[in-house]
């Protein structure tokens, strides 16, 4: 038992140490590996097999809304990024360059995209000529690049993995519409598959994306009370099409600038389903999302039956549609049963002997470690019903921890005194003003999270300026 | 009629210029667009649709023998490349170098990854250190960059998609089995998806990759009797092992080093598919790799009950099972016949009100345009079974078009003779020395293709210089 106890106290706990903690499971789960890269991380099997899941899903409901995939080239030329003034200036200062290609030096230098809005208007410019063209539902699953100075795994990271959705559009309200759409869609996905709710709203002019008119997001609260920014969807009206000449005749035969949006999700999410939902023992997964839902772990494997068992319990839920592994190394199954919920693994089914003289399996939930007898005739039947019941109740754990960690601001002191003692979000009301957003930020580290969608009035005045209050906003410190 | 026909001719006929036919196919199926960036191209959703279905496969055929998918990072320092010299050789001439990140000149080049073995690499040297870490069976997909001067549409391009898996095993026979293994996996998967039948071999010491001890290929014959290296499995040994010092201890507790494989599949292969399949009037798409297998187009869509129809054909068609379009635009029924086709829809349904009427629609294959009148409540299972009919015509077609086109040479003065007037394979023994190799290449710009498994003893000399043979050669010219 010590070899096994060692193993578990290797995760920092959460109250100790709650930035330590995460480094520790993202390591011990086996998520990531750093690299010699600077800044860059390897996504080890059980990370990547998340990524690849939430790709699934994401990619099925996008294209349930007529969205079609596509790849551009991973670089950009440097007169190409340029031809937008807001988005240059956002973006260049944090990127990569290529200056050299084979033995010689290029005559114009090509970033490695921190993202491509500049290749799809160009490529849209040639494409689009009718409306007849439109609209484009255009996505791509790619990596980006941004020189970031300091680097998380999964938060911030030179190389990040994601997919950035670019639409084009005949009309503005067409254009506002698929923005939105794309929000809800982020919003549906992070409730139903990763057991996350979030806020939604959209961003101040001064968090909002570089060349957007208007940005929208959905915000995660972690365990530690601080936000996470969970997917983004913007509005550009015509800004792009403008500097890019994107233009298509209508039915009366004008040429019109299209509008367009664009909208993306990123591996950082992984992070939000670590601190949303882990603990003590490591990640815990929300079924849904799982690449492995069980983990079979036989007791006294080496007994006649025990592994023959096992693997018999494995093909049944395989073929009733579970994602199932029997863990049958040498190892004790003290370490076993670490090893599944380091990583998180939603269910465990553990079969010995004596289970199988009582025509019996044991189910344990990695959530709350609940333990169910179940008669083997049952098996897979319970074990859809576990799944679906602790896909509901991490969600519902989430909200709770979501809705226990909204509080209201009315005056600017009670504000900050809330920001410093009670982590979580904090609503309160705001004149519109970059100079009460930056003071906020400046006293309290804390940040516009967003303008929500669902209004309240809570004061008359903004509570930092007195002026007249314009807008509920959400604030918080956030990653 | 006039505007269809227009269409249909801007193919150029592949009698005339098979080369501008392969570029009219490849940009009038809307499968590419050109880019701004030097070297690179877009791949629009008809393109990248045939991709998505080549990964999903494949993947799944990776994944039953073991393998997992993870990400490594984009840049690879310039030391690191550096550390296998044959390698390095082989690769930094035409490589991409970041040299300025953000607003700084970097400390060490990074160059954009060619291929990802000295990643691996490092990677295995720092979480290998038991018998019981092995084997490591990684795969990733990803895009690579490679800075070659001349690019043709999937040929050949500065970036390309492809997978890359790399394994470590603890014994020599291991690593050799998994090379092979890997090699058949290419094979059946271009005979059974992409219907394309492939000669399986060893390349050439000339024609290995840099860093291998040996590599395996297969290889394809295009329509025009040109050869295209499709996959290519290698086996490592030790080296790489040793250059970067990946040891594990055995079950003496001995130190041992590893021994390593990789293999690739590209965006290439979907070069094959149109230069095997393709015919005048544009793509043709075996069944099993189609996005769309079947489009449905109304004909007199105006007339009442037409289109309504259409759509409860087509929910029918992808209630069992298949990818269904309906083209309801406002074109003509002859203008989507000839997109259809242009695209390589395998089948497509006609349905006007005489055939309502009659109960009945019009099925077309898109490989000999045969049509067969089918009854209505028939639909779904004349549809599967023509698919099932079309996809093992297109690849005996491509058999016999192989088989008719391997020829034999005894003397030099045959081979130069059918090399230059009879496109296709050409068997010719050699007595394994790089001399004759090249003087064959000079000649006749003909090069080994691979040394096929299946051995033939045509002459006991080689040919160019009159000395024992040792191997019988597939030789070709090749894209």
């Amino acid at each position: 038992m010590a070899k096994e106890k060692k193993f578990v106290e290797a995760v920092t706990p959460m109250s100790e140490d709650f930035a330590q903690w995460y480094t520790d499971v993202v390591k011990k789960a086996e998520l990531i590996e750093y690299s010699n890269v600077r800044g860059c991380m390897i996504l080890r099997p059980n990370g990547y097999a998340i990524w690849e899941n939430i790709q699934k899903n994401l990619d099925a409901m996008f294209k349930e809304t007529g969205v079609e995939n596509v790849y551009m080239p991973m670089f950009i030329p440097e007169s190409l990024l340029q031809k937008e003034k807001d988005h240059v200036e956002g973006f260049a200062p944090e990127v990569a360059w290529v200056t050299q290609g084979g033995m010689n030096t290029l005559e114009e230098r090509l970033c490695v995209r921190p993202t491509s809005e500049t290749l799809f208007c160009d490529f849209y410019s040639r494409i689009i000529e009718s409306h007849r063209d439109l609209p484009k539902l255009y996505n791509q699953w790619c990596s980006v690049v941004r020189w970031e100075k300091t680097t998380r795994p999964f938060l911030r990271s030179a190389e990040f993995l994601w997919q950035e959705g670019h639409t084009a559009h005949a009309t503005e309200e067409e254009a506002e519409e698929r923005t939105i759409q794309m929000l809800n869609i982020y919003a549906e996905f992070c409730e139903k598959y990763l057991a996350i709710p979030v806020i939604k709203g959209q961003k101040t002019d001064k968090e909002k994306f570089a060349g957007a008119k208007s940005t929208y997001t959905i915000e995660a609260l972690m365990h530690d009370g601080k936000a996470l920014q969970s997917g983004t969807s913007h509005n550009f009206g015509d800004g792009f099409a403008r500097a890019f000449g994107i233009q298509y005749s209508d039915k009366e035969n004008k040429l019109q600038y299209v509008h367009q949006t664009s909208w993306g999700m990123s591996t950082r999410i992984i992070g939000a389903l670590i601190m949303v939902h882990g603990d003590d023992s490591g990640l815990v997964l929300p079924p849904r999302i799982a690449p492995v839902q069980v983990m079979i772990v036989p007791i006294a494997q080496r007994k006649p039956g025990v592994l023959e068992k096992a693997a018999e319990l494995k093909s049944t839920l395989i073929k009733a549609g579970y994602q199932v592994k029997v863990d049958d190394s040498d190892k004790s199954p003290g370490w076993k049963f670490n090893e599944q919920e380091i990583r998180g693994i939603p269910l465990r089914v553990e079969i010995g002997p004596k289970d199988i003289e009582a025509g019996q399996a044991i189910i344990v939930r990695r959530d709350t470690r609940e333990k169910l007898v179940v008669s083997l005739d049952e098996l897979a039947d319970k074990i859809g019903e576990t799944l679906e019941i602790m896909q509901n109740d991490m969600l519902e754990r989430a909200k709770a921890h979501l809705a226990s960690h909204i509080y209201e601001a009315k005056t600017y002191d009670e504000f900050k005194n809330i920001v410093e003692n009670k982590p979580g979000f904090v609503k309160m009301m705001w004149c519109g003003e970059l100079a009460c957003e930056m003071k906020i930020k400046e006293d309290t580290t804390a940040t516009s999270r967003c303008i929500p969608f669902e209004q309240e009035q809570i004061t008359d005045v903004c509570p930092v300026c007195g002026k007249p209050a314009k807008k509920m906003v959400f604030w918080g410190k956030a990653y």
